[in-house]
């Protein structure tokens, strides 16, 4: 993740956010955690667990474990260790027998409800897919599932099941670009609803994860238009429901600052790019047209002409290795941060 | 979704965000989709294939879908019908016995094939997992899963998988919620990082799938604390990685105005809620000692008191029948909007 992405081209903030780098403090990798913790929802009803359940803030199942192997007297059960959250985990890492794995499963999971246990993980890589039906007939639902993983489920207790829900998002971001001579960076895409229209569009693109909001915006116009840029500010932000399998979306529009100004289109996915005169683009139909896109557009006009103040950044610390960014109205916010650093 | 929850309290906007309500006016209907269009992200590499392509919006199958069976010849294959992407989908509804499932794809693979099909949907119920290891061993990888069933897919094509990605985003919210004696609203959690630490935190929670941020916020301080509240502004946003399963997070802090006043505790969550005096909710090591927390509350304070803006919102219409709210600086847009409208 690049800071020097992210940073503001002029930037009063850069000392006090120098405080946040956990190189320059280690302050707030002390102390910034019992922040995240106290933000992040409770999603386990059990004493002792984090904010979304620390076991589960890991993409390696063996490091959510103790590594100490469940006790299993002398029944033969499935491999399996315990979790923090007095669940257990099965990462079936060798192929078994469907039959066989069933049987397994069936004294696995009585011996855990003897134990009290209560979510107990499953994860299947897809070589291993013959044992999803076993596993669905043993109770165990569908939690999550990756392109070369299923991840099922299955709350033993009576209790209500207190697992923490799939991912629920996606994000994406589009790039208000402009140049000193009050042109703006825009493409016709090869695809997509716009496709054929000669509509001369604001550059966009999805947010991976893992990627941060600030360097996503900078990414897709590098990669669309070949051009350079700094993040300035998240300038507004949109909500979107229903989107995609039933997922919502937030879409960030993003103010940059172009540090180059040849433009190399992206053949594969960009019909035609340019540097177009914002006039000539407000007064397409699309824009012209629509009360929101039109709004956006005078939105970003205005942060170009130093009349508006959206969201910029400070790049923090979580937890031990992990930075994240806080966005927040950096102009208003300068008086507390002087008054503080 | 209650608009109520999200108005501004004292809104000079309200006249002009009317303009953005399809009840009032039908204009954003008709000119917000190419908006919407436009700024999300190209996933599909096919001509006339939406942002987020379209067929993909919606969690029913049988609306992707043209609703015209793939023409199959005199082979037997499986029914299935095409997508608007030059794909098919395939949505087993009846049970069948994995290997004649495992035949008759594999015919349909060969068929679609030869017909120059693109992306394959296959979506398999819980009660269908059966069939699960019959189509990876013809190819599929998983998509995406939910509890009741198994999204998998399969590029036909020797062209690089233009398929959308899974959900990569968990959203969550914080709520700054002060009354007119300078009292904060906090808790202390059952259980969480928190737990028997004494330490009182802002209420917070998770932005359901399909909820509203501004809708989230509210919702968790009324189920925490029992107190009614209205959303003001999102006052600041933190991005986190790797929180959950590898995914990304993004956490809200909220500022909302209290419309009621006595604390009726959630029993299952919250071991104690209070109206606590700011001074001693900034005492407290937890938030003294951390420079972010601190600096968060610091904004909440200056926002108080009328020095710090941040996101509020305006509902806008994106398609037919779908509301969304767009967050931006209110404050700074006003001249802009009140030139508009």
């Amino acid at each position: 993740m690049s800071f020097r992405a992210c940073k503001r081209f002029s930037s009063p903030l850069l000392q006090a956010s120098k405080l946040f780098l956990s190189s320059s403090s280690p302050a707030p990798q002390l102390h910034v955690r019992p922040l995240v913790d106290s933000l992040i929802p409770q999603t386990q009803g059990l004493k002792k667990s984090f904010g979304f359940p620390r076991p589960y803030m890991s993409t390696s199942l063996a490091s959510l474990a103790k590594e100490e192997e469940v006790a299993s007297k002398d029944i033969e059960t499935l491999r399996a260790v315990e979790d923090q959250h007095g669940g257990v985990i099965i990462n079936m890492e060798e192929s078994m027998d469907s039959s066989l794995f069933a049987s397994l499963l069936e004294a696995s999971i009585s011996q855990w409800r003897d134990q009290g246990k209560k979510g107990v993980w499953m994860k299947l890589a897809r070589e291993h897919s013959n044992l999803v039906d076993s596993a669905v007939k043993a109770g165990f639902r569908f939690h999550h599932a990756e392109p070369d993983y299923l991840m099922l489920v299955n709350w033993i207790p009576d209790t209500p099941d207190t697992l923490p829900a799939n991912a629920s998002h996606r994000v994406a971001v589009g790039a208000f670009v402009m140049n000193a001579n009050r042109e703006v960076l825009v493409v016709q895409e090869s695809n997509g609803r716009f496709s054929g229209t000669g509509f001369w569009k604001l550059p966009t693109g999805g947010v991976d994860e893992g990627e941060d909001i600030c360097t996503a915006a900078v990414r897709e116009v590098k990669e669309e238009t070949g051009i350079e840029t700094e993040f300035v500010e998240v300038i507004a932000f949109k909500e979107r429901h229903k989107a995609f399998f039933g997922k919502s979306e937030l879409f960030f529009v993003c103010m940059l600052q172009p540090r180059s100004f040849k433009i190399e289109r992206q053949v594969s996915e960009i019909e035609a790019a340019q540097w177009m005169a914002i006039e000539d683009y407000m007064a397409q139909p699309f824009v012209r047209d629509n009360e929101l896109f039109d709004f956006l557009t005078k939105i970003g006009l205005s942060k170009f002409g130093g009349k508006y103040t959206g969201f910029s950044t400070i790049l923090s610390s979580t937890s031990s290795s992990k930075k994240s960014y806080l966005y927040f109205n950096n102009k208003d916010a300068s008086p507390m941060i002087a008054s503080k650093f």
